[in-house]
């Protein structure tokens, strides 16, 4: 049974038109004018746009003593009401150090309850033959990036020599490094110095991390995938001090990505010196949220392509889990919401105030990601062939953003009382809507697929190539100049 | 009849696959897998691309005292063969100084000519009313864009309040302002003291021209058009300090864009210290070729999104015109041949060393342009609906340019030894057959057409609202605070 | 007779120690321990600094079809007040548009009323080879520094080409360019626009005069001193765009000083929009307060090097002058106080927040200048042989500012409220007690002189000597290789 | 017995001028015209400047394996030769740790040797409560600086959290923290990579070290200076990385310095690729030799003022030592000369050239150095009370350098076959005429000093008092707003 969507403007990262949509079964196969079809989806007055991919969450993580409350069914029932229909979590390894079996534990939660497609992220927390082998197993699972965390010391921490060593092995398996940059031994000496002059407070979480640390672990980790030869992707950039160093790089011919997330580019410090402690627990997340002149380099640098990717690093714990750290900061779990609100504030305040042309607002919520991870034109596109994830979005739907009528886990809400002036009439994943505005839509847990994720994107082959092309020479040296030694 | 090029490697701007490209009349319908159709190209081993646009040229353009030797057949015709398939060439307006002459004094030169589409950039070279009206004029007739000389004094060259004159002009028309950025005031006296200190020679003429006066103008152009409120395309950027000057711009979010072109990329200014004055002269461009420290910069520029177009800026005087300024290095005609080698020499330069993935290339060659002109995906794409400008592009076809193996009307050739690695097998205007390699193909002047461009890109339009709602408030006062005056 | 200054801490450019200050007639004849004189000037808890002097005042000068209000007399005295023994003026050219005849009109005025010494800097706002003539005079005259005017269009402002031709002739006779930066073409197009757009009032001043017309006018005159093979000296740098073109040259070992006013380092652009009419236009003055980001910027330069010197454009009008512009904010006469307060604000929000060491505070109040304008050590030292203009810095006494409590002729003070914590306990001109704190001084005008500056600082004897070694060379050809021309 | 530098110009980093020096024992007395004394010494035509500081030695250092072979006596003499008198040597904690105990060592090794005075840096090569307390005790010993390694992996090198530890401390102390910048785990790696495959020269030391590994180190190390709130210290600043890393901590107000090398500023990377294997082993130092482009930013920051100090990393292996290393590079002994040839080379390249003036060629070779480690105008200085460290430096006198007419130990000369333009006539310390050109001037071991520093430069106060006003605040709650826990 074919479905059309009919009336719309569609926008792709490189273009809008008018035109109608074309679904058989789960995929797009046209996209064109008067197009017919057994059943219609309305997208008069509205957007058609490839559904959002969120490629940083963490769903049920077992974190910092307890496990993230948004599990896989509400967090991706949750993106499908905002728009987005494709997550890309964080596998992280479990006790016996296995990638292999992380992965399988990891499909074996989100299997029987996410309602759209998933992805992982593969981290890397420490180094052995054992994980330099199963690195290669991950990418036959379809996992083709790897995550290093900088901070965190004492937990997922990983050393510069760990990171080196992890990314030749990225570069030779295709496969795309990504790091938390923030450095991790400052931020423990810090932490340690403010709960030692009495600063045990959500405020201290902020001074505790400040963004010269941010700058500093994205030059590091720049600097090794450069020695490595590879691309980086940098996840949740929230300074100028990290976006510097990306534009740095990449205005070197680097191959550098940088995401910063929907709330670093509309939250601010002040957040963490509001004097209700709940308040301010809740907002806790490393990085932390920053002063607002942050703001204007991150939207700056999606107008100029030198950040590619809006992401959220959804990690939700409830009112109760943050409370574990009302003695001392460094115990409140880190994490916050934004996987329904993504599309929708990014879109408020972004397109509506003509910083981002709807264009760049797809890239940012689903070409580019695609892209770069090497699924696209599967998700992230709308054209013949494509997977039919799709939103009907539509630019006169306005909401107050609110913990009452949003359909996260949560208790609470980061962006509770912003306005935002669009949402999804429709969210279609593969070819189904599983969401539709006004209606009484419901999760429906099990449907959605984990996507595999091929290796060796273009840009890490023309990089490889490249490097490998610029590799060092030996000198030739007549044995008459060479010294017999001593 | 239709036509299926068949077997090759569809590459655009966003992607690379397998696929066949169906050709009904002038227009692409269908790109996929096992297509029919009454005849076949054969694409196997082949990459299948958008034909490149090449948005600057000069053709049989009076300038200097003589007249650019390159007629709308010959340029066509060698951008043909070399894989382009549109060229946009400035315009500049007659003795009458109507814009509307002009445009209509270009289509009598080109139309019986060209071997392939062509537009125009209308350049404004000075200010009154009737340009203001006209430029109007010029939209409605499909010019949407304004070139703006900031060097050639006395002559092109205007001045900053022009230009801010014309720049809001072209946000009112939603036209996108270009300059040729050089300080024409340094320029002049630069001639004239080196002419004064007994410099004649071609080398004299780099010297008359540094970078710094380049990221001067350009950086003064960007102010303009910042205060102004528009976008603004920045042509022939030929060295680090314009694209400085660009990358701060767009660093702060504003919409610039940058045109490196082929020869800044691959050549460098040694060339004007040849010991043979013919050989020194025959690369007098403005501005001049640069030391080679700019290239890294400009195929960074290219990584990076810094830049996004290479052009030629193909302006050819024969030797015998070189030699007007054999006395007198300011006499010698600016300009240089590219139309023809530029995909080959990039391919080369860039593909195959890996400093640009496939995609890339056809960005700087053909879509990024055809986005920023406002006519993708009509051209730059390929992709159902789009014009059939094609070209199947081998990559096993090598050749040493030479003068004696070109298309082009010129006696001698810039790139000349320059050994390419690949070619263009087959071109493909409008879904004709107009150039393929090792047959007899021959030029068809008059096939080509004029292809109007509409104004109000999506940059133009998201950047004036963004301006428009951060435009400047007045303070209100209580009459009370405000004195009688005096 | 003989003065010793007793028990202070003296502070130089380059160091601190406790030492005694002998003085015999005008002169330091002796920095040590214990020394012995016929009179002693106490010293005891107090710094010992050398007095300040103020590059950039505009006594009594005819601007905007009024006079600034402040005479030399009262300029000087003020200035004795808050500490500073030397201004350096802004001499105008007068209807016939003569050098010698402007510089003695500003000896005719300033001689017989300046309580302290005085120097001026000689404005070119055009040219001519009466100009060109002319500055050789006003070197022989003691005057080695001129001004340029890129704003103030159809009044002082001059154009790239006379610039060029200025700072050629600056550099033969081994004097200084200097600039007012702001681009005057597109400021008169902005003042233009918000007056069209009905935008009157004062806050409009600082929207016709964006931060961008700055930076680029900054970058355009470093373009041109490059050229020219010449230092610049950059008067009123308000923002981090023009420190960011002056950081930029410097970089590349440009020889350019950059001049923040005390002003611009500590008040900001929310003065204009203040409700009362009055107190908004007193600030109104070019460039304009900038918002608060702009100040870490100059605060980092002076702390950096990057920004040498701390200013006050000193250009008093009363309210009753400000109110000329009631209806139209271009009319409202551009100047703002600061001669009396430039030491103490600098001290209070420099020194004792532990931005600045006292060493950096005397070198941005007094000796940078004296080196850059080559009067060191005669002026801005304690040494042996220096004019024994000196200051006893008492960091105990406190102040508020206000109109009511300064020294100033002006009738209200835009520093007013602004809690000092250092003033001068006692100001020496050449030898004599000028101004004792809590005594009775009194004016005495005409006590002051003209202190002549020579030319040929080191810094533009060692930039002319290396662009001399690089500049362009001639290719030797072959006659064989050079063409017959036509 | 008193001496008089008698009709010379007097160069200071504040100016120049003709006038006498009255030396008295070891110290000035008095500098001025026409000043009588027991014995004259020549300065005529010839300047007469702070005998140069070299603050960056390794006379006698083990290291890889051996010691280096310039030894207290020679070091010092071949230092007096060229016109430098003072040393400040790396002191290593030996086999037991202990600060206290090496400093002793170094002591009694330099005590009887040196002929001129000398000064040490600590190093910190590990993290204890012994080198915490120890710390103390060297600033009690005259040792206010301390260096840190971040290369040197399993030998000197420290990890993040204890530079941080080490940089607090160093604040408490008023003590200045210094770093070797290059990241320790990629050079290792580098290095191990290199071997295996196969590449053993001297050109792969090049290759292990590159310039992003210093950059990354020099950006980490600012980033720990800022979170500690202490100034800190570059040594042998080699490239643009780290000089950018630098200024861009600057343009913030941060308090880096930096020194390049006078090697870096002259000689080029492409020695190492040298077909005679000794002549590259010869330049195998840490970090490496640079190509030429990187020579442009290091002058430039001496010009602009964003490097300060020009230093010689002086650690002399003879070619024995170095062809330990035949058979695997990182088996040469790291290190280079320069100890006598540091001031010819830099005034010929600097100041003969214009690149700097006369002051800016003392500042970079004694005063600055003397300001940033506290000796200050003690060393350093040509005042009254200062220290009798003279050059009378001679711009006629040229040479050709070569290991046949150099004072060093060494058995060949990095610079050989360099023409320097100028050198000392006369090298005084405190009084005494320890080297005259063209006479027989020996040695005298044991006659030099070591010169304690204090602690707590002015710089280091004020940014101590800065970052104390700017430290973490903690928001008050009403316990109302405080959830229980739980
Ligand atoms: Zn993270
Ligand atoms: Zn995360
Ligand atoms: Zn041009
Ligand atoms: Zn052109
Ligand atoms: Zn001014
Ligand atoms: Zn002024
Ligand atoms: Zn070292
Ligand atoms: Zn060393």
């Amino acid at each position: 049974m074919s479905k059309v969507i009919k009336g719309g403007t569609v926008v792709t990262a490189d273009r809008e038109w008018k035109a109608d949509v074309l679904i058989e079964g789960e995929t797009i196969t046209q996209v064109g004018a008067d197009l017919k079809g057994d059943e219609y989806i309305d997208a008069e007055g509205a957007y058609v746009i490839p559904g959002g991919i969120d490629p940083h969450t963490h769903l049920e993580m077992p974190f910092m003593g307890t496990t993230a409350a948004e599990t896989f069914e509400t967090g991706t029932w949750a993106a499908a009401a905002g728009g987005t229909t494709m997550l890309i979590d964080f596998c992280l390894p479990g006790e016996d150090g296995s990638i292999k079996n992380a992965i399988n534990e990891w499909h074996r939660k989100s299997a029987p309850q996410i309602c759209a497609d998933i992805g992982y992220h593969m981290a890397i927390t420490g180094w052995n033959e054992n994980i330099f082998d199963e690195m290669k197993v991950a990418v036959d699972m379809g996992v083709n990036s790897f995550k290093h965390f900088m901070a965190y010391k004492g937990a997922l921490m990983v050393e510069d020599d760990e990171m080196f060593a992890s990314f030749q092995r990225c570069r030779e398996l295709g496969a795309l490094p990504m790091v938390h940059a923030e450095n991790g031994d400052l931020v423990d000496l810090m932490q340690k110095k403010l709960l030692a002059d009495g600063m045990t407070g959500p405020e201290a979480h902020a001074y505790s991390r400040p963004p010269e640390f941010e700058g500093e672990a994205a030059n590091r980790a720049i600097t090794i995938a450069d020695a490595a030869g590879t691309p980086l992707y940098i996840v949740h950039v929230s300074c100028e001090q990290s976006h510097e160093a990306i534009r740095r790089a990449r205005q070197k011919g680097m191959r550098i990505y940088g995401e910063p997330l929907i709330q670093f580019l509309t939250l601010d410090e002040s957040e963490y010196f509001n004097k209700d402690w709940d308040h301010a627990a809740r907002r806790v997340m490393s990085p932390p949220f920053r002063n607002k002149d942050h703001q204007a380099s991150l939207w700056a640098g999606l107008q100029s392509g030198s950040l590619q990717v809006v992401a959220t690093d959804h990690a939700a714990f409830s009112t109760e889990q943050k409370r574990l750290g009302v003695d001392d900061f460094t115990k409140i779990p880190n994490g916050s919401n934004g996987v329904e609100e993504r599309l929708a504030v990014l879109w408020t305040e972004g397109v509506e105030t003509g910083r981002l042309t709807p264009s760049e607002f797809v890239a940012a919520t689903s070409s580019n990601v695609a892209k770069i991870l090497n699924i696209y034109p599967k998700k992230g596109a709308i054209v013949e062939g494509a997977d039919a994830d799709i939103v009907v979005w539509d630019p006169k739907i306005t909401k107050t953003i609110s913990a009452s009528n949003h359909h996260s886990i949560l208790d609470y809400n980061v962006f509770d009382g912003f306005e935002v002036k669009a949402q999804s009439r429709y969210t279609l994943s593969r070819g189904e809507v599983i969401w539709a505005w006004g209606q009484n839509s419901q999760p429906q847990p099990g449907r959605g697929r984990f996507v595999p994720r091929p290796p060796f994107s273009s840009a890490a082959k023309a990089l490889s190539h490249w490097k490998a092309l610029n590799s060092p020479r030996s000198i030739t040296r007549d044995p008459m100049n060479i010294p017999a030694g001593i």
